[in-house]
């Protein structure tokens, strides 16, 4: 935590503050440890304070030992300008996005001595890149996934709702000590399997449906995303073998693309010209991945649209489809970590075939 | 929704504005019946229009049929921008707990042609005061909660952790319909009881403990809440009977407080005094009840600073609770809708004696 505070103090110089006020809490826990629900944090060149309710006193110190505790009794706001009010015409950063307006218009009234300045993405991008122990975290996610995965097969049958499975599917999770889902579980079968984001609906299985499952696990704070596609009885039907040949090709190629220095729009975009070249660029609508750790949706993106340079340590997942509209679709999706060499996979399940129960 | 649409027609004309953006999820979903995630209402004396994004445009059209659709392919403020664009110096009200502050920089940018104005608690206000159909929803996540309580006892007993009572309960909703848990789970047993806000933990039941158990469920998207304190084996301690008997008391004069015309602080008073007057009065810190519907806690607030007056359709909680440091707690919480004459209470378990296990 202690290199985190620094690096943060670094990036508040860097950016012309004096402080910043950081309200987001998975940034709040990030750069403290605290878990609570409840916590602003004010970090300045001298000072780490950490603000919270008196709910959450004792945790606070326990967890968050490089912070300096103050017990809220008001709100976060008034406590922020008595500390600072021996500061005037301070440049005070604040996370314009984890700040609702009306917060806002509490800090520019009670505030008025300092200069609030709006920042995004600061804490956001230290995150991005993983210290190997979040690594570790992540891989634990990870590995649960594959685990329940391999559990669930058994139950996925014709008749079965997607709702059940779904159902199924979190309880094995819950059970193997997932903190929570990481969000919520898809299950996608037949037609709405065209659905990128198909959450599990009472839509029964049926014998030829695909079937794309895509579900996360959340352990100590971190999270995994996963996602395989199933088949409902025997054979394949030639248009189902094929889309799942390019997807497989394309995601493959994706991960090839993954080292330390290439432009995450570079992996899309490999992704995106295996796609489009055998035909099916027109149904491949999303990103190819994203970042992910404390949320399951960070930086770094991997779209077209993606500014970021993808640098060792960070974790990110891989995952193209196809969606055919009223017929259905295919997806594939690893976790894996950026190395100065290449692409380290986490999932652990295999996928050169599609998974027929 | 058409009567819904009309009455905030009313409160945005009253409040000298020409129009309102509306991006509270649960304030989308209440005017247009729209469920989607991506969802923002534009309502003015003459228009009602819903921006969405691809995915939902369908979804949208049969869902909220008394609004017009717009597809959004940029970000909703440029579309509200181009919309807005023929009418200079309208004053639009948006809702500033329901945008963040990056979202309004936006929104001032691209709308610079129009006076924006913070509203607060707009729709929320008239989300306070439930229809009979909305009540109905609310009758069937309580009756949700009744059962999974009568069939999680029999699971209780000392040695369980509290995550494993939780995860059980959850499973039991889940399986008998609900949409999800409609917050954290709390069970707190022994002296993690005196926590009122205890989410299970690792903790493993201990004959004699008291367990606070506080839970919801979700049903067509409204909330149930509910609170029963179980003693693991035999007989109470004398202080453990003292402290429900209290809160029994007390929950009991705060439900025959409750009836239209009634300040809601007011019932908050009645169950303090109960509790203080039997010498309680520290070991009780918050406060009495809250509204739900949509979401789990609305208005209005049944406590000390409430400024609302309770009206006829409104619905809340009656939640006492005593917390003795190091020792253990009691609450109970019903859900009780208000009525011209009194409250009908829709919790049907019992709670006229510690349950015991």
């Amino acid at each position: 935590m202690l290199k985190r505070v620094e690096r943060v103090k670094q990036l508040i110089s860097k950016s012309g503050l004096d402080a910043l006020i950081v309200t987001g809490r998975d940034n709040v826990r990030y750069l403290s440890g605290f878990t609570g629900s409840a916590g602003v944090l004010l970090v300045s060149a001298e000072k780490a304070l950490l603000f919270t309710d008196s709910r959450y006193v004792t945790q606070a110190a326990e967890e968050a030992y490089a912070f300096e505790i103050m017990e809220i009794e008001k709100t976060w706001p008034e406590h922020l300008a008595e500390i600072l009010s021996e500061h005037r015409d301070m440049a005070v950063g604040f996370e314009s996005e984890h700040v609702t307006h009306q917060q806002f218009l509490r800090m520019a009234e009670v505030l008025a001595a300092v200069e609030l300045k709006p920042v995004k993405d600061m804490v956001e991008g230290l995150r991005a890149v993983k210290e190997e122990p979040e690594i570790e975290k992540i891989r634990r996610a990870v590995s649960l996934v594959d685990e329940a995965f391999a559990e669930i097969l058994d139950y996925i049958e014709a008749g079965r709702s997607e709702r059940e499975i779904a159902l199924e599917l979190e309880f094995h999770l819950r059970h193997r000590g997932a903190e929570r889902i990481a969000f919520e579980t898809i299950v996608a079968s037949g037609a709405r399997a065209a659905l990128p984001h198909g959450a599990a609906s009472g839509k029964l299985l049926e014998h030829g449906d695909l079937v794309v499952m895509d579900f996360g696990a959340v352990c100590n704070g971190y999270c995994s995303d996963f996602t395989r596609t199933v088949l409902v009885g025997g054979a394949p039907e030639p248009w189902q073998e094929e889309i799942f040949e390019v997807v497989l090709e394309a995601q493959g190629a994706g991960i090839a693309a993954v080292r330390a220095g290439v432009p995450a729009s570079e992996v899309d975009r490999v992704v995106r010209e295996v796609i489009a070249g055998r035909g099916y660029g027109d149904y491949f609508g999303h990103g190819s991945g994203h970042g992910l750790g404390l949320q399951v949706h960070e930086l770094p993106r991997l779209d077209r649209f993606s500014t970021e340079t993808l640098e060792a340590g960070m974790v990110v997942t891989v995952e193209p489809g196809i969606y055919l509209p009223g017929r259905g679709g295919v997806r594939i999706e690893d976790v894996v970590v950026v190395r100065e060499n290449g692409a380290e996979v986490l999932t652990g399940t295999a996928k050169d075939r599609l998974f027929s129960v």
